[in-house]
């Protein structure tokens, strides 16, 4: 049985995403899987770093379906690609693509609303007219090709480029966890070339910052950097929320310094 | 396999959610679907609001098992409902009926719970010990006649009509979606019928909005109606949320005016 | 096909839960149920109490996946218990004992993370790179004492003992429900053995209740005990939230005495 996930910013507590899932048993029988309805409200970086975050962990033949689409019913491209052997259908705004381009090669085709859309097409919600059925029949076993023509250039949202110097590494909170962790883009080989203590610079003042293993590794209240679990360096407090003790979310550029 | 959805107040954050697909699962192996868990607790207008927009998405055979239930325990009907194909097991409170006449021709039966309630029966949690055994007794495929005695007539909650005359319809609002959008009652195809552009009364004031197709086809902040997924009106602001900025919620009425 | 039910705090917008999913399906086609992903962050003892109410629904064989980990990366044991026919995976620090004991008899062992953990093995999530591969070999037949050697004795979380004397029960919330009613650890048949008007008395003050059978059957605002759907003592407001208005929540202790 094929693995259908979907990633949103509905809310776990409208129906449109349980439309969604009504829709997709009605044609196809897939396992269904929520990565996540809670993407705040139009915020197409998260869904995209969300997406691309769980995508990796997932096996060859998956299709994802997420839509966070402030632009539905606009001419932007409705999207299918096939990348790593996965498969993402959604909204050409940016959102798909991170997790594409980490699984490989990219192929991104425009689905054919004529041949794929539930008639009546509504105007506001393509998740549930036009990219469940297109995630359907993904699942079903269609070629990706049958969905449409090749795609024009996928829309990509902007990105920060960590960089490194000697003794200072400088990258962005990309994503502010439950925990109040602060995931950044730097990676995590990059601290471990620097001594494990170390000055925390951002746009709020400066703090000193140990390196850390794990959380548990700390003093209470103590701050921390470690290789989280994408691999990325990671801002964190023993039991507390880095975020909320710092004031930072993502976006925001963080700066790693060797003070000896 | 049978499909079987979960409509309830408890909360993701309860047991009572889980509680009762361990019961299900225990006792058949049907697809289980959340619908949602986070119906406001009581709201009964509410789940029954939801629950009808999500049913018709789903296939034939599907049944739904809906628990918003503050009379639990006292002597108002345990419902199993059989409409369109489809199957609704739940209180007798208004909770289950939208859904089922949206469907067409409403049987429904009081459950014997004598026969069908797990050992003991709890006084205020019938979700697990009576709704979940008589739904997956329905999953298995047993003749909704056999679940108990033709029920009385069953609760129906007030509904609102809406209304029309020349250059002139008023409704009221169903629900306020996540995105702070404000569904109407108002069938989508009055909306075409009046100008592009109209005054909005409600209770706290008035306003000029235009009629749109999508959201992103007004300006930023500007007031748009449209005909929203579920086929009726819908107010909103592109990139905003109307039902902050109108400061209005289900339940109020809403006026659209030809201003010419 | 196995179940695999995931209780966490990594909360539903994150995408650690989602990781946990993928993992899981790249590894095995068992039905995965989210019992829930919003335990407070770190907060074990409740996930305690959620996966105990939870697992004695769960049919026999049902593999419950359970990660509120404070401790992730230090030294203590990665635990498999098996109990009644069901199986516990997760951290030990008490999180998963309340379950296993209600269970029976409770085997435990200590996961083998060089035979088990994925490659590589972060230092802050387990759940996703140690506790999914030992949850997917249990569902797929392997027998528990594969995953590693005898545990040594699992860390137990400390408990009230409720106690009662003539006209007197004394105990503690151990949850606040989404609906405001208190859950104690007095077992309801000490409530049945005492006269239906009581005084409650509680770190802020004294109130008059009354023992009641279901929610509906007080005035609104009428305080209640009642035998709750878990089997023990349960303080109520009809349609109001008691938890709000007595100003308690899990950890306060409660006391029942006969005024006459």
């Amino acid at each position: 049985m094929s693995i259908i996930t979907l990633l949103t910013d509905f809310g776990s507590g409208s129906p449109y995403q349980a439309e969604m899932k009504g829709v997709l048993l009605a044609s196809c029988r897939a396992t269904v899987v929520d990565v996540t309805h809670d993407v705040p409200p139009r915020d197409i970086a998260r869904g995209a770093y969300l997406l691309a975050a769980v995508a990796r962990t997932f096996p060859t033949g998956t299709v994802h379906l997420a839509v966070v689409d402030p632009g539905v019913g606009t001419a932007r491209q409705p999207l299918a690609i096939a990348s790593g052997g996965q498969f993402f259908v959604g909204p050409d705004n940016g959102l798909l693509m991170p997790a594409a381009r980490a699984l490989g090669v990219v192929r991104s085709f425009a689905i054919d609303a004529t041949a794929f859309a539930r008639r009546p097409l509504s105007a506001t919600f393509h998740g549930r007219d036009l990219f469940v059925p297109a995630a359907a029949a993904l699942a079903a076993g269609l070629p990706i090709e049958r969905l449409g023509r090749p795609a024009s250039p996928p829309v990509e949202l902007p990105a920060d480029t960590p960089e490194r110097s000697a003794g200072r590494v400088r990258g962005q909170v990309i994503y502010r966890d439950p925990f109040g962790n602060l995931v950044t883009n730097i990676p995590g080989s990059w601290l471990l070339d620097l001594p494990e203590r170390l000055v925390l610079e951002h746009r709020r003042g400066r703090h000193a910052i140990r390196r850390a293993r794990t959380y548990a590794d700390a003093a209470d209240g103590e701050l921390l950097s470690l290789v989280g679990s994408s691999g990325t360096v990671e801002i964190a407090l023993n039991a507390q929320e880095a975020g909320t003790m710092l004031g930072l979310d993502a976006g925001d550029a963080v700066i790693f310094i060797d003070s000896q």
